[in-house]
């Protein structure tokens, strides 16, 4: 268990926790705003009216201009930023990734971020894009986590160490990076090198990319989604395990004179209307930040402000154990999103392990819904009900029904289950009447497994009115299906 | 057409118009906050801040207590409201519906608002509530229509007067009522009765009362869909022509600690964070408004920040043509919206008639869209794409393919069309690779209907990996089937 990260509530692989940095604790998920030493869109002193806890700025950049420089190492990061709050530095990384080499070593630059007063330090690891050759992935892999271990060498409690995970798209390699640097014990392991695969909409692989990670690091430690600013995806990433985002996207987009929601982006030249309620938008209207000279400023404070909106709802979300019902609303924003979502319950195996097994209500959302970890969970413990003489299943919805040895109730996405388990968790979720094919697939793949290992009971299976599906032929051949 | 409404732009059934009344013009949809002439929680000449045009009062109460009777009949309405906007006024029907009886007669209501300067005047209709037995629903509706042309021989131009739509839940009552009060040319038409599904979250039914309320009227009339103001079902209303909402949720949901969003409502009690950017909500924490002496003040501002915050999103919706993802989007947030979603799509032939032809782009968001007017627009000019010779149907994301004389590419949901046609709405549509069955049934029913209306023509199917669906069967008979 790691003594820097206590995690206090949990739903799905998401989790609320309190991160403690030498300059206080915070609260996660959270998003660290990006700030860039040479150019302060909006001050780091003001970033904590957004909602802001921690911030990210880069010890590279620092390193490399004199006046900036200097002061750092004079009087310390926190002053040279204004901010008494916990910040985190990157090391030149990604200027590595962009132009090849850089003038500065591993050690060269976890020793600055020492000295500066760093609270959360990053190696100088490479960011290995996606789809490279796996031989190129392997060899910058093994560079990455020889100089991990150098870095973990020289650091002890002064700062928190990041032990970023790469790997590529390689899944298999990055739950080997992960299982290999959590043997040297980081604070905090950032998700390196997903930015191409999220400017690409390639929602679906990052999925992969952040489960095969997580599968190889203790479930206890906090996990960064390195260059992740964007609120749209924050839920998905959160309901797998991430704690911590930075944004950039907030003043990089502004400047793009784009307009973050949590359902995607508009360029602000598109907006007739401004679709949010925070200080910017009810106090201006469309037209008027378009032709405002501080126009970049205001989209800026805007999208800070939805950013933070995002991981306010998330955290509730986590609290009331709704997150996945947040997830399969926010992945309905773009069909990209969509395949991100069914590719996240494809790990519904995985995600059942951390989920917690009782909470308020199930909605069901869409067919997804049917792949959710409650429905799995149910599947595996099939076994053990155990079905003696005769037994009755009914729809959900019908209340009178002839007398047998067995009550059960059918219910999709779920199958058929005991009467009296029918205002307990799961089963007491909010379906929809005329349900999808997918979720009635599942509820009857289910029931004629329910039924099949019970091979001496003698089911009626009441079938309610309209409901088709192939499977029922299979169905009728084991119980007695009556309308 | 109305002289007194111009319809500007459209997607859906939905539209944004202009209103025009005596105290100005609107653009609709929009919510008419309710005020209460005896309690004003937020005060009306504060409305406009939140993003209210128009408000809506009750001209029953005003001339039920001398104070106000006597200051609106001297002064006017808007002075006794300090408002000089458009005002709406109800006649005191909702007081009729609880009560059984009131102590003034239609005539004296409909001249009472005259007198005021009210901008649309309700006469005294009954609103006759779902699942009553259709013998009182009939005689109600007999009483309201004459009651409806009494008002009518009673106003010209002074205001505009509403003929309200009633018929309970019987749809063919409320389609003959529409069809009949629009002989007598009313200027506003108020959907009535609708509360009591709302509240039991009888999302579908609502569906079905607007449907066939709408049917019976002009298409180019202002639809109000009266006592409407939870700002979840504004998209979903908004997509089927309802062109005003009016709130009194704001302010009875705030009495009530009670937190609107346009996902749902939460009681405040339960909020551990705030979901929400507006200047409420970034200057307070949860836990400050729970025990702030105003925190009935602070909900009710909040609640209107996000109700127009809704509106102002639909209207940009409708603009870019993507109403319908938004509706698909919200119906997510409940069991029964996700029902009524279903419901309205049950509709899309009606839907169609309207629905511009060519938008920018189709997002496909779950088996709903199946059953988009898009989709069903296609499978109406099937009869119109002539095959000679040989085909080939290929998935749309494959690039190579033998040569024949009909390129066709088979996408879900639509089907199969000739390959020109890709980057033309709705072909262009973004969709998921690995879609959902309903999706693919309906994609393939097309394409067995395609080519059933080209015997002469020879087939070839390129199935994508992993496709399986049952009318595969059928495909397989009438085409060369490849994988
Ligand atoms: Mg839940
Ligand atoms: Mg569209
Ligand atoms: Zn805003
Ligand atoms: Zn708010």
């Amino acid at each position: 268990m790691s003594s820097i990260f206590e995690i206090t509530h949990k739903d799905a692989a998401g989790r609320i926790g309190k991160l403690k940095t030498p300059h206080g604790t915070v609260e996660t998920p959270t998003v660290m705003p990006v700030i860039n030493p040479n150019l302060q869109v909006i001050k780091p002193s003001e970033m904590r009216d957004f909602g802001a806890q921690m911030l990210i700025t880069n010890s590279y950049i620092i390193s490399r201009r004199d006046e900036l420089r200097e002061k750092a190492l004079k009087d310390g990061l926190h002053s040279l930023l204004d901010f008494d709050g916990p910040i985190m530095t990157d090391s030149g990384s990604f200027q590595l990734s962009v132009y090849g080499d850089i003038e500065i070593t591993n050690e060269q630059i976890i020793e600055f971020q020492k000295t500066i007063g760093s609270d959360v330090g990053v190696p100088l690891d490479i960011p290995t894009p996606p789809d490279v050759p796996r031989s190129r992935a392997e060899s910058e892999l093994e560079t990455t986590i020889k100089r991990l271990i150098e870095a973990r060498g020289m650091v002890n409690d002064e700062m928190l160490l990041a032990g970023p995970v790469q790997g590529s798209t390689y899944t298999d390699l990055r739950e080997k990076c992960a299982s290999t640097i959590s043997e040297h014990k980081f604070d905090v392991y950032p998700i390196g090198a997903v930015v191409p695969l999220m400017e690409s909409y390639r929602y679906a692989e990052l999925v992969d990319v952040i489960v095969s990670s997580k599968k190889g690091l203790d479930p206890t430690v906090p996990v960064h989604l390195f260059g992740a600013g964007h609120p749209m995806m924050f839920a998905l990433a959160v309901a797998l395990g991430c704690d911590l985002f930075d944004s950039a996207a907030y003043a990089l987009y502004a400047k793009d004179r784009r307009y973050i929601t949590s359902k995607g982006t508009y360029h602000i030249d598109n907006l007739s209307y401004l679709p949010c309620s925070c200080p910017i938008c009810v106090s201006h209207t469309a037209e008027e930040v378009k032709k405002a000279d501080n126009c970049s400023d205001l989209l800026a404070r805007h999208n800070l402000y939805v950013t933070f909106e995002e991981i306010r709802l998330i955290k509730q979300s986590i609290k009331e154990g709704n997150l996945l019902e947040l997830v399969e609303l926010r992945c309905r924003s773009h069909p990209r999103m969509l395949e991100a979502l069914k590719r996240m319950y494809s790990y519904s195996d995985w995600i059942e392990k951390y989920d917690p097994a009782s909470k308020s209500t199930f909605f069901y959302c869409g067919p997804e819904s049917a792949q959710r970890p409650e429905v799995l969970r149910f599947s595996k413990r099939l076994e053990r009900f155990t079905i003696k003489g005769t037994a009755v299943i009914r729809p959900f919805s019908m209340r009178t029904y002839p007398e047998s040895d067995n009550d059960l109730i059918f219910k999709a996405p779920f199958g058929s289950f005991p009467a009296e388990l029918s205002e307990v968790y799961p089963f007491n979720a909010e379906v929809i009447n005329d349900t999808d094919l997918e979720s009635l697939g599942k509820a009857l793949e289910n029931t004629i497994r329910l039924i099949e290992l019970n091979p001496d009971a003698e089911f009626t299976f009441i079938k309610g009115k309209e409901l088709e599906h192939p499977l029922f032929e299979k169905l009728e051949k084991i119980a007695d299906v009556k309308e």
